[in-house]
């Protein structure tokens, strides 16, 4: 298999956009990706969205996109893996350059979900649980995570401060992205006086309902040193699966899957958590980055919360997570999310990041998680 | 790229499946092709389903089936074009195995289609077209065909008869599929006299609303040979997209992107039409397989109606076309039609089609389309 860099980027400001559609969103974004790796044509291209049918009353965007983007007659593939649809197009892509199939790939991902009400969003977001053993009963997603967090807190003492510390942490990341939909500060205090959705997840431990896309151009890595571009190479990609219930999984604090990605990943890489200079992870709500850090071995089992606390997740701490600002404050389109993380980390290795840049990283990680972490999708990505 | 072959087919009866769920349909299919192929485990799998939120209120279907299938951590991906979501899951597949990423995978699609009503199965299937441009100003599918049909009987001089007959030649290789929804003939005069759809399109030029699965296991050709399994090689995959309204084509009655595919294709495998000892084609609409049959070249520009008057695409034509009954008799669970034209040439290259097999095929290619032609998916397979 041939080595895979990532020549552009692309992302527009997340947030409520009202006066845009789904298609004009995602050119917009897709453009910018096309303009920074300096080419007008693409080979191939994917598209993750979670549920454009549910959210917008549209399917096969793959082909419509493609249209509007024009790049008409290309091969153009939607891939859905619920909130992982993002990292699952970039891995997907990813295999089309190593393969030798294509040599420049569009990945992008794109969600418009704010076009429906409240209760239809909350139905749409519910199809990523198992609609027949969780949904029906009235499971919904911040129920589902703060089933994770209580059990969290009993086993391992992780305190309500601790997940109210990852949301101020990504709020403080955040306020220096331009891009995000809530780009200021918020304090422990507001998180824990914010409103209940499930206990003991109050609002500002949720991420919110979001528009957004974001894209990158994927080539071969000898080609992108002709091209005289910043050579970020994807070294490691891993996907795996766990039960999908989370009445089904032996202990919900453990994220299987995301473990199972990551080991993949760190393999294909040939690198260490310790090699890692920063990660952005699925921090849909605040214990998921807890549990996140966890399972990918940033963190000791069971000690996410306390190192939260301590700062070593912090953008000045031993191991930056969410630089970007993470779901909760730079948003969560949800299909678009896991290709929101590679702009970001690619951001980072060039020395682009602005306010939030992290000093002269080498090797980043992308972690994006479908459901109650039922699918990930994992990259290691590493400066030349 | 490494060569891959298809070791196992899995299909079960198509139609109204009211006592089994989605997740049921897929894991019985499933498990026939894991059975066919003499393999317990697979390395990842990806599944076609055009729009299992729309039709049973459950997205993130890629986890869900692995898990269910006893295939729990492997990589699963839901992809989705339209109707052609099963022939983007076998490319994908492809992809994986030829690349060298993986050894077994399992490629697959499923549509649980008659667990809403009339109305709602409109809506979910219109969402393969423009929503924008063409479903809120009322056009439906049976719409769109329709204004191809009319036009290519203005240009061409196709007639009603022989729309009508590719619904007789269709049903007459179903009739002897025990898979098939509908197996059993029907008459040039039932088509004609049947009731009104969309003029001149009746309720028997239309394919119907199935629920259904069909899987197939792709392993590099080496370890086919090493399990002394008959190896069908898939030697072409081409995937292409077109202008996805029909109003934006200069010409209606062409299916640019089924030609681009075809021809990605032929190339990739280094075959011509008249190498082809028969055809799955994507017939959602008797017009569907006259254009399809011409893009692919398989019949002369125009004369797609005339060859099946003449006989050209029947069991004992020239150019045998849908010998399994085509999606007008065997049905079409949308996500899964794809994978089943598979199922079809991979039983017809091993000689066990039973009576509608055609007399020693070597080389078969399919071709499944999304919408009204906007997204193509084709495959070249050759017995060795």
């Amino acid at each position: 298999m041939r080595d895979v860099a990532v020549i552009g980027v692309g992302i527009t400001k997340w947030g409520e956009i009202w006066k845009q559609s789904l298609r004009d969103v995602y050119v917009e974004t897709a453009l910018l990706a096309l303009q920074d790796a300096g080419v007008d044509k693409v080979d191939s291209m994917y598209v993750g969205s979670m549920a454009p049918g549910l959210f917008v009353g549209q399917e096969h965007i793959g082909a419509l996109l493609a249209d509007y983007l024009g790049q008409k007659n290309i091969p153009a593939a939607r891939v859905e893996s619920a909130c992982a649809s993002g990292g699952l197009a970039v891995r997907l892509g990813y295999m089309e350059v190593a393969s030798g199939m294509s040599d420049v790939v569009l990945v992008s991902g794109v969600e418009k979900m704010t076009d429906v009400g409240g209760d239809e969003a909350t139905f749409a977001l519910g199809t990523a649980a198992d609609q027949e053993y969780e949904g029906y009963h009235g499971l919904t997603f911040p129920g589902l995570y703060a089933l994770i967090a209580r059990a969290h807190m009993e086993k391992y003492g992780t305190t309500r401060e601790q997940l109210a510390m990852v949301a101020v942490k990504n709020h403080r990341n955040g306020s220096m992205n331009p891009n995000a939909q809530f780009p200021f500060e918020i304090t422990v205090e507001q998180v824990i006086d914010s409103v209940k959705v499930s206990d003991p997840l109050n609002i500002l431990d949720c991420s919110p309902i979001t528009d957004g896309a974001a894209a990158a151009i994927l080539v071969p890595a000898d080609r992108a040193r002709e091209m005289n571009k910043p050579v970020i190479r994807i070294i490691g990609s891993g996907h795996a699966s766990d039960s999908f219930a989370l009445a089904q999984r032996k202990d919900i604090t453990w994220l299987e899957a995301t473990y199972l990605a990551g080991q993949r990943a760190y393999q294909m890489a040939g690198k260490k958590p310790e090699d890692l200079d920063l990660l952005e992870v699925h921090d849909c709500f605040t214990i998921a980055e807890i549990c996140v850090t966890e399972a990918l071995g940033v963190v000791e089992k069971g000690k996410g919360g306390a190192a939260v606390e301590a700062g070593e997740t912090a953008l000045e701490g031993r191991i930056p997570v969410n630089t970007s600002g993470g779901l909760k404050s730079k948003g969560h389109p949800v299909g678009a999310t896991g290709v929101g993380q590679v702009v970001e980390v690619v951001k980072q290795l060039r020395g682009e990041a602005g306010g939030r840049q992290v000093k002269d990283p080498r090797v980043a990680m992308t972690q994006n998680m479908g459901g109650s972490g039922a699918s990930t999708v994992c990259h290691i990505f590493e400066r030349e």
